[in-house]
């Protein structure tokens, strides 16, 4: 018999996150949630693949975010940057050689340093982030550490053994990051970019090669000079991922940056996830506009939550806005709103269509919904400071916590990838979860993050972020956000829970 | 200016669902989410590919129903069911050789036939199904009506023109078909499965095909036989979905039952869906347990929702569920719970690790959280009886409907399709939901699914469905099912309302 029944635990409930917890005499027995996942929990390296200028960094700099924000702890290691770190100057690709004996000993040492960097980080760090951090984050325990390494291509990472030995094949390279993976307890990952249009390349090389540290002494024409000869001394060796040959591996091979996708052998939940990210991200230049609805009616009273319509002002901020989106003569422009009255007032301002999306409703404060913030600190005095304490993981009595929040609006994030410039008009708690997605913004600052009315968020993708233009729309509101205060203890007098407060009537 | 700032119109919040609609001078303006979508809101043919026995029918059966639950309307067109209807009597393999004039004929009557009925179903019912029922459905107006077309070869269906004419490649037969979409405004989505492995194939055709009703005077033994010559028949003019052949078409190539994958060109929201579903189902044998935690100290009193313990008998069914897992003796079981008190009471008797995933949690009732069917006629009777009249489709006040939960539940429904054996203890909502998508049962019958407290569902594929086996623990519990009351009139008498409620204390 594998499992008998344990003698009955009393369940405490997490004063945090409102989760039911079982103790023994009197003492936490462990999440149960949390026991006996260690097999499935083991981490994942990600190992970007592909000759240069393939959007390597690109990808793996945007997996990295996506699968921090859902809550899945995740770190590149650019062996790249390793390189630069140890020759600081960069003389010109004749460095990249395969049989520049110097410039081999010298990424060995990178791939070397790089692996003992990551197999030091899992051994300190993922006990500890594993357990209390992520699981709570996200609701599959399935789920792993992910440590994306980054390699310039696909065989210097691999390459501990035997690096850049002519006798070896790249498969061969590829099979020993494998083995050092299961060696480690790691699954192993393979995401190659495959791309043939010479558009592409030279785009990626423009775009994001050329302010590189290693090309700041030179003119553009001699770095792409220069980078071109580098991706040549590396096609000689490269060898793609083969539906044969490679068989056993997982992987995702992304051709001509998404036109087509060959998946292999997906292993898992995470795994999973990653190939439905990689194949719904492209790169087709747009911008995306999040704003918040006009100034509502409980805005004014200084009240949160609830279902309230526009003010007076919130009106006026629709129609300036409509004359914004207007002005800035935005191709087939999406506009999402939430399922509340406020965003869909706002959006009716504009006289186009749009979509209502439930999930991109605001978080539902529960038990404080409607209140003002010192309604909140007199009722529920523990609760407020709690907040504050942890105002990212804290769940409202019957309500939802950001970190909810952030779960909820995985499927926004999905279908805003996907899609091309779309206006999201929705709430305060909402913007500062999409805006951490956006501008890769650490859990700890998401719910400080300044969303304030009336203003606009311009976010446009470029190299490796989002350029971010700010407009106020010049109708003024009232401000509705609360720093954190200084005091966070439980047993703070209220007039230092109550000190941020912004101003209302 | 492609936008112009409209006179506001007015919103007023739809009784059952709860959505903010404009109006104009008084009349409904038309809900503002379905304007403009209709270039996005075009169907999608999903048109299988793959020689027999290689699951076609197993995916489209089980994809229809997945794009069904998540409330895209799909219907499946078999042509080797067009094909049996026509010719009533099957007598042997010959019927498909490619020098077969009768044969062809009536297949390419077949297929005509089919593609006739695809088009006066899309002219018919599309503005219906598309405006009323599925954007309420879905929160993504980028919908399709999804119209699965199933054909016993990837030749068949697309022979509208040319049926067989072997100076025809097949893949010319494929841009026949795709043009006959094209010409409707639908778009198409080919779904490929190609397998190699004797084993699969030698399995599925004793599996499925052995009870087709074109064996049915046979030998198990001869209808093998005769059904390995059909596949023959077919294997000379089979042409692949080919990476570079085929690189304009939208397509899924499933190899070997899941072992890898070749996505191409996917164009919108419900083709990565799609896509996304294929990669995570599988065929390995399970079982699904589904209960309902142990009953509650609400229960007992007929109270609806809250967070209540376990009652005395609660207890002793979870300890009954310990001993009946126990015996089952069940291969790598996990166990999920959602975060509610007695789910993780129940869970917690079994002895074993368990998951909790806020998405089980139950069904939201917002204002009439806690309340006696009783008190909720009568503080809310007018709510009461639009519950009675639209179960799926009405949300509680500052809650949710079953609409909402299939929606909040399709993360568990995609995770159960990725695991093996798994127990869920859940809710009585939330397991109509899940309930619904393993049975096949359309929205208007989810909401009244008979889930008692006590039982367990056994859910086990077979074939192209589920077996399912209740098992009553033997532990009395209060009855929770409220069957539909004939009178669902919003000026109906209280005790009309009433008379359907189970008994409590």
């Amino acid at each position: 018999m594998a499992a008998v029944a344990s003698p009955a635990r009393e369940l405490t409930q997490n004063p945090l996150q409102k989760t039911w917890e079982p103790y023994d005499n009197g003492l936490p027995a462990g999440h149960s949630a949390q026991r006996g996942v260690c097999m499935t929990n083991c981490p994942t390296l990600i190992v970007m693949v592909g000759l240069p200028a393939r959007g390597k960094t690109y990808i793996s700099k945007k997996l990295t975010r996506y699968l921090n924000w859902i809550g899945v702890p995740t770190k590149e290691f650019n062996v790249g940057q390793y390189r630069r770190d140890l020759v600081k100057k960069y003389k010109s690709f004749e460095f990249f050689l395969p049989d520049n004996e110097e410039g081999l000993k010298i990424r060995k040492q990178c791939a070397l340093a790089a692996l003992n960097d990551v197999r030091q980080y899992l051994s300190e760090e993922n006990g500890h982030v594993a357990v209390s951090f992520l699981l709570q984050m996200f609701p599959y325990k399935t789920v792993c550490v992910c440590w994306i390494i980054h390699s310039r291509s696909h065989s210097s990472i691999s390459s501990v053994n035997q690096v850049f030995d002519a006798t070896n094949t790249t498969r061969e390279r590829r099979e020993t990051i494998y083995k050092f993976g299961e060696e480690n307890g790691y699954k192993t990952f393979f995401v190659e970019s495959v791309c043939v249009d010479p558009e592409v390349i030279a785009a990626n090389i423009v775009q994001v090669k050329l302010g590189s540290p290693d090309y700041v002494d030179c003119s553009n024409d001699e770095a792409t000079e220069d980078f071109m000869k580098r991706i040549e001394c590396y096609k000689n060796s490269y060898e793609t991922l083969d539906e044969t040959l490679d068989k056993d591996l997982s992987y995702i091979k992304i051709m001509d940056v998404g036109r087509s996708y060959l998946v292999n052998r997906v292993m898992d939940h995470i795994q999973s996830r990653i190939v439905y990210y990689l194949m719904n991200i492209h790169v087709t230049p747009r911008s995306i506009y999040l704003c918040r609805h006009g100034e509502s009616e409980l805005n004014l009273k200084g009240r949160i939550g609830g279902d309230p319509g526009l003010s007076v002002r919130g009106k006026e901020f629709a129609k300036s806005l409509a004359q914004f989106i207007n002005e800035q003569n935005i191709k087939d422009l999406k506009v999402w709103t939430s399922q509340m009255k406020r965003t869909i007032q706002t959006a009716e301002a504009l006289g186009v269509p749009y979509e209502q999306w439930k999930v991109l409703n605001e978080i539902d404060a529960g038990v404080c919904e409607e209140m003002t913030y010192e309604e909140i600190q007199e009722n529920y005095p523990l609760e407020f400071a709690l907040r504050d304490q942890d105002k990212y993981r804290y769940r409202y009595p019957k309500g939802e916590s950001y970190e909810d929040l952030v779960q909820r609006l995985e499927p926004v994030i999905m279908e805003l990838e996907r899609q091309e410039n779309v206006l999201v008009i929705c709430h305060q708690a909402v913007m500062r979860c999409l805006l951490a997605y956006f501008l890769d913004k650490p859990a700890e600052q998401l719910p400080y993050l300044k969303c304030p009315l009336h203003t606009v968020l311009k976010l446009t993708p470029v190299a490796y972020g989002c350029k971010v233009e700010s407009i106020f729309l010049n109708v003024e509101a009232v401000n509705t956000h609360r720093d954190k205060p200084e005091n966070v203890d439980i047993s703070r007098p209220p007039e230092d829970a109550l000190v941020t407060v912004p101003a209302h009537h």
